[in-house]
């Protein structure tokens, strides 16, 4: 009777529940789990972008033609983690999933999972002819990626059911904290005539500020186990 | 004795259980969780299959020139991200696993993996002269991988023990939905010789059906975490 | 209190067991959950070895040169889901992991996320002229992969207290059904000089055989969402 | 009531505990599975680098010509398998995850997710006229990776409340003991201008050492499935 109890737990409980709330309601647990699989994998992706010095040509001098690549490396890196910290906060808060944050988050994984692109052609283009064309890609792709975030609160500042009470009084301001990243990457964006370079260090700029836990939700709430 | 509690009871019970119940049954926890990594790694892996621009090829024209690939890549990126939610569904209202479960689902798993085959044929021929074929295969592709979901469900209304009670009065229905998947890709892929990309338009329009939550089980029952 | 309970309670009883049992015994669910990752990765990195068919050439004439490689994909993908299952029955019914385990586990992870080496090389020759050392390097390969379960179980009948108590009568038993799968592979070696596909067309059999539930432990043990 | 259970608790419990203790504190659970995913897919996309012998070229003599390669792949899938016991026996001594243990694990992540890239220059130099800078970088980038350790025990030992009780007489050892590694492998790139090869047999000999359980924390704490 004790054996499989998780699974026979979930079962009768789900039975009971098939009255007791809407059939649109998903739990938070196993879509984070999924969400996870695909960040560490489109971050763990990107050093595949970055070419090794090939057996006929110096290594130091192979690794200094990457150092755009490389420096995409490092500031894509961050900046995905910096979306898995800030996607477990806002999971964090969630307590019911509906059909639409289940697609926000289809999208917003897309997006993710979309990165090493934009990072393969500005690693290529930083020092070439086109720096500035792969600078702005580069820029709009993460404004992208970050906007989800917006969308996600915007939704949930609206259906505040879906948030664990305590969260609820802060979404507002977890809203209109969560433009700062697609503000700032489309000011990066703007800065790539001007400099390709300047575009790539205003990103990083910006993700050492979410770094040092300012301007953004993720400075402000907890991780914990149990989400 | 309360230590490593969760192995100890799993190793308890297991003693008990070996008279309580048939020794074919799989529980379906540790089924999920590998599948969905199966599952996210062969979605985050369809980016590589899109070029970036060259270091010597301007961005915007390489991006164009890409532009099939990127197609390819939101249209099965969706996909498999559908799947991944039919799945969690289905094995949501699976109570015990039987061998047969477990080999359909490898065997989904396998075409699942297969997946970023086509979607680069498609992303490469889109523009060109062998188009119709690429379409065909990748249509052809994405009904193999949907059919999994019409055979589980085959098998679930023979064997309705292997369901919660609850999900029992449905299946026969969720099986004749689960249809809707092959026979829709099978139809783009009669489209194709007429127009391929009518056919990946027909997959994103489908695909855009079952976002809207329509026709699938997706759209009728919850995702909980317990499962 | 009660906040963090996982961990809270991880700690406490960790407190106690630094006196209640020797420091070299390490518990068997995180070990899944890392080999979990490393199986499906490897799995689903084997299609990137199938070369797309390139824009300038026929997709069906493509897709025919590279049977020998799609054969080789499924043949392996099969195998490492079958490794997968036997992994998971063996350490449901480990009850404890000591250093010994541990890294009979870590060899047996890398001789699998090696296999799509000598999958692309199968896939590479199976038409060509050098089939013969293809077909011989996959199946000693695969070979070696199988015999880590040999070891395991070796291990495990000198050990028998790291078993759970009902696993225990088994282990003999399990050691010598584990050897079927490096015998079988030995044979599909010696099989290759007089024809390379029969050498595949073997381990296809071998897997079928396996598959069935039949001379192996994975048809014989449930695997439990506990373990 | 009972639905949900595990966030419903999740979510009760994180309204008691936002007075309960500082907002910076983080729970480990979460923070592994995701450390996991990269580690264990960095470890498996190494074999990447190792080229299968091309369908015009002999197999053997092809396998020969990456036995550098070859060799880089096994030294370096064990140092990456290490990585993840240490990083299993630390985390399992932390009870909170603050800010700075935070971004110490992502800057770790994005040192391992990188090794791939000096794993395939070494193996495409290791028989070449540029070897010792391959080994120098090789050494370097494995001197990093290890380093993060260093920093970690640093931190926690300046930080005690963030370990478990029964951890905190360890940490100065552990933060000793973790020294090993990066002056381990300083001492192979001093090694690399003399012998190339010699300076990867040094970080084998480094990693023997390692899995004999030696001279790091890893022989000395056990893992647990509750952390």
């Amino acid at each position: 009777m004790t054996e499989d109890q998780p699974e026979a737990m979930a079962g009768e409980h789900a039975d009971e529940q098939a009255e007791a709330h809407p059939k649109e309601h998903i739990a938070p647990g196993r879509l984070q789990a999924f969400s996870d699989g695909v960040v560490a994998i489109a971050a763990t992706l990107l050093i595949l972008e970055v070419k090794a010095p090939a057996s006929d040509e110096p290594v130091w001098a192979g690794l200094r033609h990457e150092w755009g690549a490389l420096a995409a490396y490092a500031v894509s890196f961050v900046i995905i983690g910096l979306a898995w910290i800030h996607h477990h906060n806002l999971f964090h808060q969630v307590r019911r999933v509906d059909r639409t944050l289940l697609l926000l988050n289809l999208g917003m994984l897309a997006t993710i999972a979309f990165l090493p692109l934009p990072t393969a052609t500005l690693g290529n283009h930083l020092r070439g002819h086109d720096a500035t064309a792969a600078a702005v890609f580069y820029s709009l792709s993460m404004a992208a990626a970050s906007g989800w975030f917006t969308l996600f609160w915007q939704h949930l500042c609206r259906h505040p059911e879906l948030l664990h009470p305590a969260a609820r009084g802060q979404s507002a301001a977890a809203r209109r904290q969560s433009l700062l990243g697609p503000v700032g990457y489309l000011a990066a964006a703007l800065v790539a005539p001007a400099s390709p370079l300047g575009s790539l260090g205003l990103s990083a700029l910006l993700v050492l500020y979410f770094l040092a836990g300012r301007g953004a939700p993720a400075g402000r709430v907890r991780i914990r186990s149990g989400g």
